[in-house]
């Protein structure tokens, strides 16, 4: 959360790297008169050159993944030089930022769409139209956009391919519209595309307070008498209820599968699954015949903020496999769905966004935002989604902080150091503890030993 | 081919044990006027009692399996004592029956859903309903049908639930409907509930040629601009080009995956899979983003007649099996299909036979008969379809076979057996051959070996 600078060389090299990726683009040579090396979609300002002194004084904040890790490890850097636009793509001013599972992953090294650090994250934004590059028709400048990208829209500014920006509807702000692209276009082709979803299906929505649970949620009501079951800790069940979900669950102290045998004992029709390893054979057993099993996730590998290999092995070991046989008795569907692999196909995720904008011209769904956290709580933010902490999205805006919020925040991080040393004494003294347990119990032992020897 | 008659106390014995599947009447009972044991559905004929001596004179023909193996092992049987209807049932006079894979994979042994032998396989047929039992209200005497059954209807006579039934529409003749149900609704449930089919669509039909391949491209067509690549060989081209298969590819001298993405780079949206083994890996990796791979069946475990062992280990041993990380970084699907085991699901079975009739008084369905073959030739019949030289639907009748047929029957059979020792004796010859030239080569490889040593 500082501001640290990276060498802004070494970030242009990362951008070069990034560049052997096919470019749906047929001219994506930089314009001739420029000598600056090609950016990549979102990318970091280009080299500067002495020609453009402008572009030497101009900088903009900027998150940026700096090694695998903890929350800690994005940090708010500022970067020089204004970026270059090249044909077909378009420079955005970035007014929010959407938070997604995805980055909590990649922040550990879990998720391989992202390019090694030194990188700036972030798959969704919205904001305005700065500069359009040649060839671009359907976008001028002043254009309020949302931004769909592999990566790189934690930032100030973005550069992004025009066909990766989608038109805000009238009377969308920029929070919700950071919201939507990616929830949304997940859940709708998860549940009309591979889920084929129609009226009086059942369908369980795990975590279905989270960003992608209530998209789905809402479109699950726009189709005639579908039931929805609906997992959340208890404390989100009444928002969840008033969002459309029929049966609310609470996991931590439930088992689902009993609680959805109760209430539909042929089973479901459609299963949402984030969560992957033994949850995807639970969710596989609970399918009716001709039903369908989404897979979208593992975030039972995501245990504490740093990578949890234990996690990460459990999950891998449990992971699910299936044989066609199993499939074929059964009559039964298994998909897997990552929006991140999607991001050559502009058509088909064109077609759905426009679906889903329609929806919500005609107030059918609606975004519902968690809580706003500026670029220096990025941290916060991360670790609040994380420990499921939320109801609906995570959204950062790039609004400056406020000289005062400053200061406060100041006195956070030191506080959080204080606990931290804290946390770590009390670990000490009961690992003390339990060594002087361990003792006395052995000691027993040994008397009970002697005893039976008697 | 032969007429023995089978015990008909171990055929109701069968028939008991079959009893222990879970019915959807509320009342299973017999009525209590009728101290007969209960039929199981489509069963063979109650014991008689001394009450009713019309029941004891009562006989019809049925096909009967009496017991694993080759074409013979399904022979044509006079069983004796009318049928018991109970409520939910009615009794149809069989006109004509449809073949279809799961009959043979059921003769060799390789398909669960047929009880053990002695027993009379066939899932569909058409026919009339002769006997109406109590609480049946959607059904009257004189009724043409279509029937639906998980085994039991390759005979003259049989007792099926109700609703198990459909009305045949007006001006469907009975081989038409024996050849409708399996295909189409099979076809159909894959195309538009797994393979959520919409336009623009290219799908892959493997035995394009087969009764289903013939369905599913009907049913493409009924969605505008699908592309159908259809696979079968080179001399069945011409007649699935015409049923509306766009690229046909003979699968005996290409390498269909090749063909496929010559025309098609990026890959398919859809693919229907009855090989199983390694076609269903070639099908995974040419299923495009979001594409739909739907395997119902392991044609590639038959070859030969009888059970082969080696084709079913190598089939077991390239079954195809996924996890989900590679569905979900694919944006795949994998589906199982196979109607066999949806016997229970009536609703959701009588949905889509009623859009499949709707489209066939449209016009734009009709089912494709192969050839029509009598009782007696089931053997005949059941060879065409597995070495695959029928182009549609191979049907059976029930009708009397004339006097002259038979006689020219019985020679054919005495033919077939005297080709079989002719066969025999050049295989023995043939064998000889071998040994003279292997004693030939060993012989030539000591020679080369002295030179050597010289």
């Amino acid at each position: 959360m500082s501001g640290e600078d990276a060498p802004a060389q070494q970030q242009n090299d990362v951008d070069q790297k990034q560049e052997t990726k096919p470019s749906e683009e047929p001219k994506a040579e930089p314009p001739k008169e420029d000598p600056a090396p090609a950016a990549a979609p979102a990318a970091e300002p280009a080299a500067t050159t002495d020609k453009v002194p402008e572009e030497e004084t101009f900088t903009y904040r900027a998150l940026v993944l700096t090694g695998y890790g903890g929350y800690d490890k994005v940090k708010l850097q500022v970067k020089k030089g204004k970026p270059v636009v090249k044909p077909g793509e378009v420079l955005v001013r970035v007014k929010a930022c959407g938070l997604n599972f995805a980055d909590l992953m990649a922040r550990q090294g879990l998720y391989d769409r992202l390019p090694s650090p030194p990188v700036s994250p972030g798959m969704e934004c919205s904001g305005v139209v700065e500069a359009v590059g040649d060839e671009v028709i359907d976008r001028k400048v002043g254009d309020k956009v949302m931004v769909l990208n592999r990566f790189g829209l934690w930032q100030e500014l973005a550069v992004v391919r025009a066909s990766h920006t989608f038109l805000m509807p009238e009377g969308m702000d920029f929070k919700e519209a950071a919201a939507l692209p990616v929830n949304y276009i997940t859940a709708y082709m998860m549940l009309f595309d591979f889920g084929n979803l129609r009226p009086n299906h059942n369908v369980l929505i795990h975590a279905a307070a989270g960003g992608v649970g209530i998209a789905a949620t809402q479109l699950c009501k726009t189709v005639k008498d579908v039931t929805v079951f609906g997992t959340a800790s208890a404390s989100k069940h009444e928002a969840i209820s008033q969002g459309g979900v029929t049966h609310t669950i609470d996991y931590r102290t439930k088992d689902y599968v009993e609680e959805v045998r109760k209430i539909s004992p042929k089973g479901l029709d459609i299963i949402l699954d984030p969560l992957g390893g033994s949850d995807t054979h639970k969710a596989y057993n609970l399918l009716k015949p001709m039903g369908k099993l989404i897979t979208y996730g593992a975030a039972n590998m995501l245990a504490g903020q740093k990578k949890n290999l234990l996690a990460v092995a459990k999950n891998w070991y449990h992971q699910f496999s299936i044989h066609t046989l199993s499939l074929i008795q059964g009559n039964k569907s298994v998909c897997g769905f990552h929006l991140g692999y999607l991001d050559e196909e502009t058509e088909l995720i064109t077609q759905t966004m426009n679906t889903i904008l329609d929806l919500y011209k005609q107030g059918k769904i609606k975004p519902h935002i968690d809580s706003t956290w500026h670029l220096e709580q990025v941290g916060d933010a991360m670790r609040k989604m994380q420990e499921r902490n939320n109801i609906g999205k995570v959204i950062l805006t790039t609004d400056p902080m406020p000289e005062e919020e400053k200061k406060e925040e100041v006195k956070k991080e030191e506080k959080k150091k204080e606990d931290k040393k804290k946390d770590e004494k009390k670990k000490d003294d009961g690992k003390k503890e339990e060594k002087k347990d361990e003792k006395k119990k052995e000691e027993e032992k040994k008397e009970e030993a002697k005893k039976e020897e008697k």
